[in-house]
């Protein structure tokens, strides 16, 4: 193991995110300095600074110190440098949540006494909410939070959805480490042609598509929507990672906009396509990418849901997260809103708009599967993953024939693949596997919360659901309307390590816990 | 495909299934001459004596028309008369039920009018609870019904018990079909010994071994517990099939007994062990026996959730479902309802004494889980099996390392043998399709009964996880205290045919509705 390697990579990480922490204490500094909220401004430029200063200083020492001429990365040092990286990140993103609260209440500010963010394992799992891109909220009140914090908010969405499509696009399948079995697979098609030939130049690539697409949303939502700059640079930044968080209480709701909601339905979908897919387009290979299965499943699935949910809800009155009645309970309205929380549910987004929390155990149970089978490999999405449920169920119609024709072996066709044995009994064990750390998850939630009455099955269940796919908002107290601050702090802790998981297809930090794991070369 | 030869099996069920009536109806004309309950008894006897006509002369007809010369039996032949077996059987099995209701308003019984018994899928909803050894009941009032109808529903379990155990252990493992793989690799052990040289042999010893476990069970309610001659001899049949029908409202807490409880608890305990293990013992095997993986870990998981669920429910009053509180809140009280509990579902019997349902979520949620893992396999427990779940277990540890070591091969051992690809594959495919049929059957039941307000998220699963392990009692609207009758007819249907799907591994119902089961040789 040459951990020298992994800390150094640690290292720069920390110097990533304590410059893009300096970027965002410069805005708390002009709103400090143009006195909109000014004591909690100042508390919001100051945490955002000393953290910024601390990241930079501490990140770049270490950069500094464990550097080594070689530069090969192995499958174990990959493995551990990415568990590194979002547990690290996570809790060093979560210093300005901290310092601000205790800055902010400190200094007098009203909004801040008794905040959340004065505990830490609230504003770890804030900030960890944020990386993975789920979404999921400690927080009751968010509007009292200065425009700094959303910005944080905000970025630490971006820079997390950034860092998951470089590392599953353009890192790990040169590697052949963690989920590369099926990344590798998935993305075979463009990168046969060799458009990336390093690294360096696919993530680049990565990189610029995932930045157009986030220029392209935030203009979309300013000048097409009610949203004013500021909010739409957030939502833009929360849309494309499909995150989730938003400046407002009642989130897109808030603005009572079918043209935004639409908007935003457009750019969840688009961020939860393969970023693989967009290199196809950039070649102008436009079949290749229409005939992607994993796209055709995903956008099939979609409609099959919305179109269900529409029917089941017809003549009924929509209410949204904010408590009013929708209006125009036409066919319009209906599918509109059937569409918002399949397209939000599936990419693991997580917005609210409509109160789904009303609408029957039928789209219940159809959000929450698409949930936990979440949107395309090598997108920002989280959940199992379009082509990984596909191909398990290739497997699964292949063994039904074994029971009467136990000898004869089928070839099974994902696209232009052929699935050999290793990668299907992979991915059957990667969706067990996903399914049994929901279940101790759920256990060891309903462990903590004993006792406490809205913690019941189905509340325990989804809030492990929802962090472990990166969706955000559940069911029942941990609904759309709901968040999750009323849980206990050790719950707190189990949901952000399920955050964790999820994001990096967990098998980087469950192989930590393996002994052969740190055993030998 | 030999149609003749599963037709001739067909023919020869009906005319066993038919004896049994005609044997009940005996009890149903005694009752009668002595007026115990004239009208009701009448009618009862009158129901069963017409379907054992109808089925010894149908069935018999159907036998000798159909016989044939050879007897060998191929693979795609048992699986279609596993799958006849049981639709096919449950049809004819519900006759009763439904002529007994339909005769008795009409004679004018006051209990009979309204009942559900006169609706179709009600009557084969509990036939089918009963052969498959589920014991969920669409009744509200069940000690209305007269004594042949409570010795019939007790008589399915039985049958279904014995059918499946023979089935498993005798039959299937002989032709390698069906649940082949794992069943013959559980027994092998045993078998390797050539303890039964034949079919036949092995099928009449392990009926013998059943018929055994069933007296001493019913000698021990009656002789140690309050219970009457009659009411011993029902439970015991529906203790040893892992049933859990009752021939009281209030099942077990009616009689308000620990020492009825531990009994049951022991009989439970021993009808949800490998029948193959039996063997072992009656060769005096006992070391081998021990040793048994399967063994180990069934009774490890019931210990270790019998534990938590008592730690977590000190000091807390335990209700009964009669309502009423259990006297002597003690922890030997409290020791034995999360026995009794983890016991009855975990082996998928579903007698019902402590009223789990107010438990909280961490209770509830390890019942799920024990429920869903159900019994070993070779037992009349139902669920996935617990070698299966073991199996699985093992090949997800050994896929965590091909995370960092992609091109290691681990031998995985389970007891003496070693798992193949095969295997591996198999394990983890019967698995997800448990869990996926599971959830295409929650989504049906939603889709039945949107607009019921019972029917809430974790009302629709747990009824569908409850019928598809064959354990009868849910949570929420199906839980211990209440029952599935207030579902409609089109859930009652889909959870009827879960039931079947449950008990016959599932692979022998759904491979008929691939087309390539009926193509070709």
């Amino acid at each position: 193991m040459r951990l020298r390697f992994v800390i150094r990579q640690v290292g720069l990480l920390f110097v990533v995110l304590g410059g893009a922490m300096a970027v965002v204490a410069l805005v708390g500094l002009a709103d400090w300095l143009l006195a909109r909220d000014e004591a909690s401004e100042r508390a919001a430029s100051l945490a955002l600074m000393g953290s910024a200063v601390l990241g930079l200083l501490g990140g770049g020492l270490t950069w500094f110190l464990a550097r080594e001429e070689s530069a090969t990365l192995g499958r174990r040092e990959a493995l551990l440098m990415v568990a590194i990286t979002w547990i690290g990140g996570s809790l060093f993103a979560a210093m300005p949540f901290l310092a601000w609260a205790h800055l902010a209440s400190a200094g007098g500010v009203e909004a801040a006494v008794g905040h959340p963010f004065l505990h830490p394992a609230d504003a770890w799992f804030e900030s960890m909410s944020g990386l993975t891109t789920t979404g999921a909220t400690i927080l009751t009140e968010i509007e009292t939070l200065p425009r700094a914090m959303h910005l944080w908010r905000a970025l630490t969405h971006w820079l997390g959805g950034l860092g998951i499509v470089v590392l599953f696009v353009a890192v790990l399948p040169t590697l052949g480490a963690g989920g590369k079995r099926l990344v590798r697979f998935e993305v075979s098609g463009p990168r046969k042609e060799g458009l990336g030939p390093s690294i360096r130049e696919t993530a680049r690539l990565i990189a610029w598509i995932y930045i157009g697409l986030s220029l392209v949303c935030g203009f979309s939502y300013w000048i097409l929507t009610p949203m004013d700059a500021f909010d739409a640079l957030c939502h833009a930044m929360s849309t494309v990672s499909t995150g989730g968080f938003s400046t407002k209480n009642t989130s897109i709701a808030h603005w009572d906009s079918p043209a935004l909601e639409w908007i935003s339905m457009v750019f969840m979908l688009l961020a939860g396509v393969s970023f693989a897919l967009y290199f196809l387009l950039l070649t102008r290979r436009w079949r290749d990418a229409a005939r992607d299965p994993e796209l055709r499943v995903y956008l099939g699935m979609q409609l099959v849901v919305t179109f269900i949910i529409t029917a089941s809800m017809l003549g009924k009155p929509i209410i949204d997260v904010a408590g009013h009645a929708v209006s125009g309970a036409d066919l319009a309205t209906h599918l509109r809103a059937a569409a918002f929380a399949t397209v939000t549910i599936h990419t693991g987004t997580g917005f609210s708009a409509p109160d789904y929390d009303h609408w029957g155990p039928l789209a219940h149970w159809l959000l929450l599967f698409l949930s936990l089978i979440g949107g395309c490999a090598g997108s920002t999405a989280g959940g199992i993953k379009v082509v990984r449920v596909w191909i398990a169920f290739k497997v699964m119609i292949a063994e039904l024939e074994k029971a009467y024709r136990p000898n004869v072996v089928r070839t099974i066709r994902v696209g232009t693949g052929v699935l050999d044995a290793d990668l299907r009994l992979g991915s059957l064990a990667y969706l067990l596997g996903f399914l049994a750390v929901l279940a101790i998850g759920t256990a060891l939630v309903a462990v903590c919360e004993a006792g406490e009455p809205r913690a019941d099955m189905l509340t325990t269940f989804s809030a492990c659901a929802a962090t472990l796919a990166n969706v955000g908002p559940g069911f029942g107290s941990v609904g759309p309307s709901q968040n999750y601050g009323w849980l206990g702090a050790p719950s707190k802790v189990v949901l952000t390590l399920l955050m964790a998981l999820g994001r990096i297809e967990f098998f980087a930090l469950l192989v930590l816990l393996t002994p052969r794991f740190w055993r030998g070369t």
